[in-house]
């Protein structure tokens, strides 16, 4: 909040810089391309980020399909909130809860393989710009799908398609072919100072 | 996608433990009110993560209000998508752009005080639900605004308000004070693989 001219200038002259660099970086980058994400790590924001990312396409006029693989048991804030655009987003719960919640490996499963089969519908269609796959590195990890199989249909998808995959516990596999990683890491959660699940926040 | 029973039976008692570690520790945390947030980091999906959350408690019935206070030169999807609901969200964008951009400093100490004005309005106000204080976190590393005023605001909120803060370089103070705070890590970028940002993903 410095009111000196000096400072103005070595902060003028410093973002200056960091102006080429950006731009430079900018000219380099010229491909257009569908682009596939995960969202991975222990901490809040996996779903969340890709849930901010419906509403960014949809802010563009893009058609968005959503598979949820485990949660959605309980009905989530998101999902009442985009199932009321039916005409652009294609919202989809397959799963049944967590699975310490079912205990049911073979339900699992057979569940996790239903998602599997609207997903792939999902990433033929030229006309969705976006397919949410919420929690699919769950049901990756537990063996649920056929990595080679989800793999294989991601890297078929229309060109332009961006897919976003969360979940805790990411393959390296999926690291390894997606375009952009993030990991969500957990620095301190109100949950261990004894605050509840809020709405809005965790549902 | 083993068939044996003994898998799905180490299966069934795996999770009947991790329940019940899961069921004990909601037991434990029954606090109800207003969480604060910070999404730092710079991986993506800091300020996504944020509009995900606005998805979710428009669609718990809650009232938002988001400032931007150094994105917003150009429309964002986000932006573009949140403002079809002008009586549910309070959309206010304050900054003009990157720092690198304008390369003023007063002129940006300037607009992110009148940001602040608008931020201290929603947090004084009980019928919002959420405040999503974007970029936030740079507009106080840079010095744009005093740090003891914004977290006494903050402080001051209504009780079950949430608020959540996003933006790299997030100072300790800020992570001292917040209730749940994500680090959002960097992993792998497709910008990096010469892939231009897209549509839906990065704007």
């Amino acid at each position: 909040m410095s009111e000196s001219p000096e400072k103005d200038e070595r902060h003028r002259s410093r973002m200056q810089r960091k102006k080429a660099v950006v731009d430079e970086k900018i000219a380099q980058a010229q491909g257009e391309q569908g682009v596939f994400l995960v969202h991975s790590g222990n901490g809040k924001g996996k779903s969340s980020s890709a849930f901010g990312m419906v509403a960014r396409a949809l802010g563009h006029g893009m058609r968005v399909g959503v598979v949820q693989f485990i949660k959605g048991a309980a009905s989530t804030g998101e999902e009442a909130f985009f199932r009321r655009f039916p005409e652009e987003v294609s919202f989809h719960v397959m799963g049944e809860g967590f699975t310490w919640e079912t205990q049911d490996r073979q339900r699992d499963i057979a569940k996790a393989q239903a998602a599997w089969g609207i997903a792939r519908q999902l990433l033929n269609d030229p006309q969705v710009g976006l397919v949410v796959l919420d929690e699919l590195n769950i049901a990756l990890k537990h063996g649920y799908l056929e990595l080679d199989t989800v793999l294989a249909d991601i890297a078929a998808r229309p060109p332009m398609q961006h897919v976003v995959a969360t979940g805790r516990g990411v393959l390296p596999a999926m690291v390894e072919a997606a375009d952009t990683v993030t990991e969500m890491g957990l620095v301190k959660h109100a949950f261990k100072a004894g605050i509840k699940a809020q709405k809005g926040v965790e549902f």
